[in-house]
């Protein structure tokens, strides 16, 4: 009879080496897919998943764990596949075929209703929609019966272990401190950069030299445009990144880049001997996003790595930009206002549109509050958090994907990734005394060592709470997030 | 219990699917993979390639098909289905496992060696791995036991139901009236067109154009670039095409797009009502190079067609080619030459690089050849057929991708395709008199329907002999081939 550790990992293999072909599929049909392809496509992500469902539940993976559990010579990554591989199979034998079938179909419907109902601003069209995937998910979070309320199951897909109950005090206390912030700080005096043609090619070279300076290896990976920006692991060794370009505002596609290429710097640095398993894996969404985050607004918005980059942007457009200065560029990245769009929102007031899904998410789940008074609700805390009037639903309740993909309790992990960046770039900074003068001199690799070594190669082998604790000595917090704005933005108290 | 008809499809439906889904890896390979990806890559295609060997060796699709069998109201696609499913999965089930994974494990080790050993012109690196590959061959041959001797196992995997004994006499004709024609063919006067840069994107613009007129649909498809040129279906609706540029000769680019254009309309013409179904795919790869045979050679390199390509080719370079002709450019597309290697070969010498690997394929197969005399054996063979000496085992017994692949039985079908797309094509202008003309114009719409109607449509409704013979009232012959060339190159008797 075959080790159960060696066939633990045999099965393990097989399923993360599906998932990595399931990426394949995904990012053909984003990136090079013909139109004609999507009905076929279909078919096979959901044959596909349906082989994995198969997998992951079957029973005799079931008796090999339970052997293993029993066991007390296990390594720290057989504990943690043990753990993580654990919660993904409770989750997909607890969820019944019918209820999963009825989601996808349910979804499938939504997504082309959403797409009409942003485009018209009609939110009728896509409330029955919303009404349907609420219904199905509360479903969902009760064959789930995770934590205390129906919220944590649906917060667990996406930051395992997380519970709302922890959340709800930290993202308060934000709220709080972010709407004073946001009432002194004023940055209207802040230079843009002309808004005159910068050409896509060139943006793209420069993407490509700014990617390469953070260390990340096109050897593994490439660099794509495409409507949505997104990085996607298609296995070990192939992580790539796609990003958007606009033709006259050369910061966006920088920033973008810079978002996506801390999420492959994480994949690319993720423990390469559990590759094929779960604890190979990144820990959490909101880990992930903490790295995204801290290469675009903490390296990327900071002053030292401007005066690196300023240089370029001068080389790149020199007709446009002859005169740009490292100043003027951190500046012309700094910029704070209230806009209805969460992804145009910049780093203040970002979070404030992550807290009010949170709570509308909530009470949709809780029965507090009902679809048809969704654009009423969303409005009213727009107002309150922003200040701002939202000019109709598209700008409102419609703008995001999520919802239509039945992805509720996905909004906080960003609010995760920003408060975990802030934290962790507190601690590099601790550690690494001369990071300034390495990022000024355009030297991203002491700070690349160093999250190597305290998240990528950690992969799943602690959980994101843990994780955090390891690293920074506290339970998630949002003092650095403030602390760090509060420096950026002068407004120190 | 569930119509046993029903589940057949759903079977041959899920099995078709994991295909495409393969197909999309191996696509994703050649075109768009970073270096970074390949060993993780092997693994998910070695992964799928087991599930779909799990799923056409089910016993519960024996039973299903069992049923089916004994049923006498079966519609034509689901007698095919039974037919070619049959065949794939009896070849499935007599093939042991071990032997499926000792000839993976072979050409494994032999694929990064040969490319070395023809680096090298080293046939003695070569030669233990094909000593291997042709032993465990054998061994496939005596498990699948089809037809009267061990080639007839390797041919059937790639041409269903074709049998060396029909092929030989054919091919013996063949090589006879071919080496007559080539003694007496002179294309030494025949221009050439002048060896200047011509820009890969505007061969590319030009590809695309030519591709279009022939009907190609860029919706349900798209052109790319590599090292070599392939047509791969990644499911209905999405078949995609590579071309190779060079950059001081516009015409190889050309051809090869046509080439490769052929191919894809075959695909995009099966039937979509059986797509899903191994009856909605080709019915072999002989009739699969029939289809870019034709329109490679037949058209592309016909007069007519010359008449409508000349100006586009004086429009697209208008600094090269000022004044190139329809007369010129024919001529020009139609040199002949004896060269050792078979994929710079003319349309006359072609085959005969062919009926010397299906002679030495089976000598080694029947034991009347061993791998270290092979050297000599394709020395002697190429002065014998060809009137040249090969300069190097790289330029000879090295020079093909498919012994290391493991592919014995293969060549023969490039033959077949010559010898098929000059039936189909005469009988193509008995019935469309006004053909020439059409080509003239460029519109291949009224060929590319006469296709679709006679073989795109028909799938595998029925095997290759018997679509011949239902297109042109013939068995298999060279006489149409010999015929056709006969006329082209001036030599009628």
């Amino acid at each position: 009879m075959p080790d159960p550790k060696q066939l633990f990992r045999q099965h393990l293999r097989e399923i993360q080496t599906l998932h990595g072909a399931l990426a394949v599929l995904g990012w053909d049909q984003e990136v090079t897919m013909p139109a004609g392809g999507a009905r076929n496509r279909a078919a096979q992500r959901s044959v596909l998943a349906g082989i994995i469902h198969e997998r992951v539940t079957a029973p005799a993976l079931g008796a090999v764990m339970d052997d293993l559990a029993a066991r007390d010579d296990l390594t720290a990554g057989e504990a943690a596949n043990l753990r993580v591989f654990g919660l993904q199979r409770d989750r997909a034998v607890k969820l019944p075929e019918r209820l999963v079938t009825d989601l996808a179909a349910a979804v499938g419907l939504a997504q082309p209703d959403w797409v009409r109902a942003r485009q018209d601003g009609d939110w009728d069209l896509f409330a029955p929609h919303l009404q349907r995937i609420v219904a199905l998910k509360r479903e969902e979070a009760a064959a789930l019966a995770l934590g205390d309320e129906p919220y944590d199951s649906l917060l667990d897909e996406y930051e395992p272990g997380a519970r709302t109950a922890q959340l709800v005090p930290v993202f308060a206390d934000l709220r709080r401190r972010l709407t004073d912030l946001l009432s002194r700080i004023d940055t209207s005096g802040h230079p843009t950069l002309p808004a005159v043609p910068y050409a896509i090619d060139d943006q793209l070279l420069l993407s490509r030299e700014v990617l390469a300076g953070m260390g990340y290896s096109f050897e593994h990976g490439r660099l794509d445009t495409s409507a949505h920006p997104f990085t996607e692991s298609l296995g070990h060794g192939d992580v790539r990144i796609t990003s958007r370009f606009m033709a006259d505002e050369p910061l966006s596609g920088l920033s973008s880049t810079m978002h996506e290429g801390g999420h492959a710097l994480y994949e690319q640095g993720l423990p390469a001997d559990l590759s094929d398993t779960p604890a190979g894996q990144s820990t959490s969404l909101g880990i992930h996003e903490s790295q995204s985050r801290l290469w675009e607004n903490h390296v990327g918005r900071g002053l030292p790595y401007c005066q690196w980059l300023a240089p370029r942007l001068r080389q790149a457009f020199p007709e446009q930009l002859p005169e740009l200065t490292a100043e003027e560029l951190y500046l012309a990245s700094n910029r704070v206002a209230a806009t209805p769009i969460r992804t145009d929102a910049d780093e203040v007031t970002y979070n404030l549109h992550i807290i009010l899904r949170l709570e509308l998410e909530r009470a949709l789940l809780n029965g507090d509050l009902e679809v048809a008074d969704v654009p009423a609700a969303w409005r009213e805390q727009t107002l309150d958090l922003l200040g701002i009037d939202i000019p109709d639903v598209a700008r409102g309740p419609l703008q995001d994907i999520h919802w239509s993909m039945g992805a509720l309790g996905y909004f906080p992990t960003y609010t995760l990734g920003n408060l975990y960046a802030a934290m962790f770039w507190n601690a590099a900074r601790a550690e690494l005394p001369a990071l300034d003068d390495q990022l000024a001199r355009g030297d991203c690799a002491p700070l690349l060592a160093w999250l190597r070594l305290k998240v990528h190669q950690r992969g799943s082998l602690e959980t994101a709470e843990q994780l955090c604790r390891n690293i920074t000595g506290h339970d998630l917090r949002a003092d650095d997030f403030i602390a760090y704005l509060g420096t950026k933005f002068g407004i120190d108290r």
